[in-house]
C-alpha cells in the first residue's frame, strides 16, 4: 500500500508535463508566479518536464504556446496546478478527468472555510477525484517546492519570500501562511528544505499520503509535520510506524490547549481532539513531538546534519570554555530528562594530566577562558572514546581570547567525522560567532545559539534512538 | 543605605581620573587592550576623565606618560583598573589604599579559583579594601562596560567581540566569558546595553550593591542579572525589594537542577541552595525568573522597548495573518498561564461590518492571508478600545501577497505610540523579515521571531505588572 500510494504522489514532485490551469501573463498574479516559477526552473534546467499554460483568453505567454481548454492539450499530461476561481474549479475536474491527468493541485482557496457552499463543492470536487482516481492536493493551499526537481507552486515573489537551498528535511504544513514563513525563515537559516508540501483543506492528499511517499524517497531523511487535526488517525498511525522505522518524523501538533483547539477549529475547521490522545498515538508511533516550531527545525537540523548518527543511551558529556554556559547545560540535561555522564577514570587521568590546574575535569569539563583549540581536541579525544558517554555537547564561546578559531572548528569537525557519538555545538554570540556556526554545519555539526536548544535537540536524538531499540 | 552605596560605586561609571595598572604596549595583551579601549574613548570624545597608565617599565604609551608606581600618580584619580599578576594585587591595593582611590576592578585571574593560596589573597585585599573604604569589582573577572561613559574594561578586542550600542539594559553576569558572548550577542540582535557589569569572583561588589546603583540611574529601566550563586540572600532581597518598585529586574539563577548546581561549584564555587529558596525569594521581591538567557533578554526587550507600559491585567488579544500561526499563540496563552480576552460585542460589531466574510473576527482575529495593512488598522483600532483586552499581541507573516510592509509597520508602530496597553509584535520569517522587525523596534513595538517567545514576553510584563498592583 505505501509503495502504491507513493507511486501515486510521484507526479506532484517529478512530473513528466505540467498544466498550469489559470496561467496569465500579469505580473504578481498567482497563475503568474507559478508559470514563472516553472519556466525559471525549466531555463535552469532543474525543471525537465514540459509546461503547458491554459487559459482561454491568451495564446501566448513568454514564447509558450497557452492551451485554451484542459480538453485541447497534448496527451502525457500527469500534473495539473490550478488557480483559477473556485467556482470554476469542478467542472475543470471533469475535464482533467476526462484527459486522464491523474495528479492536481488545487491553489485556489474560497472553498471549505467559507461556509456551505464550499464545502459542497470540495466534495464534488473529490467524488471526480475518486472516481478517476486522481490524487488532489488542496484547495486553498500552496502547494508543492520541491527545489531538486524544480516543481514550485508557492506564489508569493522573491520580493515577499526567500526560498531556501535543498537539503534532506522535508516539511509539510496545514497552514499556507505559515509555510511560507518558514521556507523564508529556512532560506535564513540556510537550512536545507528537500520537499515542502502545504495541503491546506486536504480533502484528499494528508499527512498519511505524504509519510508514505517520504519512507521511500532517498533524498529526504527527516520529515517535519505541521499539524492542526488529523481526520483519520488509524491510517495516521499505520503510515507512522512504517516510516520511523526509517526516518525520524517531528510533529508540531497546533491546538493543545482548549484556547489553541478553538482557534484551530476557526483557521482549518480542524477537530483538534483531546490532546493525550495525540500524545499517545506519537509515543507509541515513534513520532517525536515539538513544542514549538523553534524545537521543530532544531530537531530536524540534528538529524539531518547527523546523517543517523544516533546515541547509544542518554548520558550527556559536556565540553565548554564558559563556565556559567556550562551550567547551563548541566541544568538543561535535567530539565529535558537526560543523564550527566559520568566519565571513566581513564578520561579523568587523560586530561588531568595534559590540562593545567585550573581548567575543570569532569562533567562538564571546563577548558575555561584561557583555552586553546588544543585543549578542545583533548576533550574530545576522551570524550568520544569513553564508554559511559553518549553523546557530546561542545560549547564554544569564540570570544574567548586565545582561541584560533579555525583550528577549533576543524577539530571540531574531524571527531564529529569520526566519531561514531553523535556531536552538537552550541556557540553563543552574534556576527562573527553566526559565521563560525556556519563553517562547523558545513562539517556535519549541528549548532544552536544557547545550551538549552543543544540540549533539547539531543533529547530528541534520544528519545528516536530509544524508540527504535525497543 | 542605597544612595550611599551608588555614591561608592559612581566612579566605576563616572570616574573622574582612571589608573590603569598594568597598561602595555604590547597589542592584544589584556593591559593593552583596557588602555586603547579608554584611549580611543576618550579620543571620540565618549570618556571624560584622565587616563593614567601604570607601567614601571615603560616611560609613555600613545603619546601618553606612564607612571611607574601608583604613589607617583597625581592626585585625584577615583578609579583603579589593575591587570597585573596575583600575586603583585595584594600589595598594589596598599599602594592604592595609600593614595586614597575608592573604586577597584581587578580583571586578573589566578585568585580564589585556583584554590587556597589565591583565596587567602583574596581575604587580604579585601582587608585592605574593608579598613580604607575602597569598593572592588572583581577579582577574575571582565569588570565594565559603559557605553555613554566611556569605561570598558572588557579585555577582548573588537576582531573577537562586537560591543552592543548604549541603551536602557543593564546586564550583571557572574561569568565572564557569558558576559563577553552575550554583549557580542547583544550587539547583532541591537540590543541595547547601557550598562554591563561581570564580576567574577565578588569579594565585595556583589548584585545587591549593583542593584542599589541602578534604582537611582535613570539611564536605566530594566536591569538583567546572570547569577549562580547569592552570598547574603537577606541583603540581596533588601536591594531587590528597593529596586522593583521603581524598574523591573530579570534574573537567571543557574544552578536550579541538582546537576547544574554541581557545575555551579566547580565553576564559581557558587554554593547554589535549593531552588525553590531562590524561586520564592525571587516571587517576594517581585524579581522576574528567566527560564534561560534567550528568555532573559526577550523579557529585557519588552520592558526596554515599551518603557514603563504595563498591562493592567492578564487577557490577551491575538490579532494574525495567518491562521497556524494564531494558533501557535494560543497554545502559548494558555501554556503560560494568561487568558484569552474575550472580545466585546462592540468589537465583534464592529470588525464584522468591514471584514471581508472569510476574515476570522475573534480571538485571535484572522486578518487572513489576503490581507492589506487597513484590516491590521480596524483590528487594532477595535482591540485598543476594547475594555476587554490588557494586552496584544500581533502577529504579521509579511510574505502574504497584498501586504504593504511599510504600510502596515506604521500602523502598529501608530497605535504603539498612542495606546495604554502593550502591544508586541510577532514577525517569522528570514532577512526580509528581520529588517522589518528592525522597523517596528524603531517605533517601540517588541517583535519575538516566534509566537511562543512573544507570548512568553507578555507573561513576564503581566507577572511584574501584577506584583506591583499587589
Amino acid at each position: 500500500m505505501q509503495a502504491e500510494i507513493a507511486e501515486q504522489l510521484k507526479p506532484f514532485f517529478e512530473p513528466k508535463a505540467v498544466a498550469i490551469i489559470g496561467a496569465t501573463d500579469k505580473k504578481g498574479k498567482v497563475g503568474n508566479v507559478i508559470f514563472e516559477n516553472f519556466r525559471v526552473n525549466k531555463e535552469r534546467g532543474i525543471f525537465k518536464g514540459a509546461i503547458y499554460p491554459v487559459n482561454p483568453k491568451l495564446d501566448e505567454i513568454d514564447g509558450y504556446k497557452v492551451y485554451h481548454s484542459v480538453g485541447e492539450l497534448p496527451e502525457g499530461v500527469d500534473l495539473a496546478v490550478i488557480s483559477i476561481p473556485a467556482k470554476f474549479v469542478p467542472a475543470t475536474m471533469e475535464d482533467i478527468a476526462a484527459k486522464g491527468i491523474k495528479a492536481v493541485i488545487i491553489i485556489t482557496g474560497g472553498f471549505g472555510e467559507l461556509g456551505e457552499e464550499g464545502k459542497r463543492m470540495e466534495r464534488q470536487i473529490y467524488e471526480t477525484a475518486k472516481k478517476n482516481g486522481i490524487r488532489v492536493i488542496g484547495p486553498n493551499c500552496v502547494g508543492v517546492y520541491s527545489p531538486d526537481t524544480g516543481v514550485d507552486t508557492v506564489f508569493l515573489p522573491d520580493e515577499k519570500m526567500d526560498r531556501p537551498r535543498s537539503g534532506p528535511i522535508a516539511f509539510v504544513s496545514q497552514s499556507g501562511a505559515f509555510a511560507a514563513a518558514m521556507l523564508d525563515w529556512a532560506a535564513n537559516e540556510e537550512l536545507g528544505i528537500g520537499k515542502m508540501v502545504s495541503y491546506g483543506n486536504k480533502i484528499d492528499v494528508d499527512d498519511a499520503d505524504l509519510m508514505d511517499y517520504f519512507t521511500g524517497d532517498d533524498s529526504i531523511n527527516v520529515v517535519t509535520l505541521y499539524i492542526e487535526g488529523v481526520k483519520d488517525g488509524r491510517r495516521f498511525m499505520e503510515a507512522a510506524r512504517r516510516i520511523t522505522r526509517v526516518k525520524p518524523v517531528i510533529a508540531l501538533k497546533a491546538g493543545r490547549s482548549s484556547y489553541g483547539a478553538k482557534a484551530a477549529s476557526s483557521h482549518t475547521g480542524s477537530l483538534a481532539g483531546a490532546d493525550v490522545i495525540y500524545d499517545a498515538a506519537f509515543k507509541q508511533t515513534g513520532v517525536i513531538r515539538a513544542e514549538d516550531f523553534e524545537h521543530m527545525f532544531d530537531l530536524a537540523k540534528a538529524f539531518a546534519q547527523l546523517k543517523g548518527k544516533l546515541p547509544k543511551g542518554d548520558r550527556i558529556g559536556i565540553i565548554t570554555d564558559g563556565g556559567g554556559a556550562g551550567v547551563m547545560a548541566s541544568d538543561a540535561v535535567a530539565k529535558f530528562g537526560l543523564r550527566m555522564a559520568e566519565p571513566s577514570e581513564e578520561t579523568i587521568r587523560f586530561l588531568r594530566e595534559r590540562f593545567p590546574p585550573h581548567a575543570v575535569v569532569g562533567n562538564p569539563t571546563d577548558v575555561v577562558g584561557d583555552t586553546d583549540a588544543e585543549r578542545y581536541r583533548l576533550a574530545l579525544e576522551a570524550f568520544t572514546k569513553d564508554p559511559n558517554i553518549d553523546a557530546i555537547l561542545v560549547i564554544v564561546l569564540f570570544q574567548v581570547p586565545l582561541l584560533r578559531e579555525e583550528e577549533v572548528i576543524e577539530i571540531i569537525g574531524d571527531y564529529a567525522r569520526r566519531s561514531e557519538k553523535p556531536i552538537v555545538a552550541v556557540a553563543m554570540g552574534g556576527a562573527k560567532t553566526e559565521r563560525y556556526a556556519k563553517m562547523l554545519e558545513e562539517r556535519g555539526v549541528p549548532v544552536y545559539p544557547t545550551p538549552e536548544r543543544g540540549v533539547r535537540a539531543l533529547e530528541g536524538l534520544v528519545r528516536y534512538s530509544s524508540y527504535l531499540r525497543r
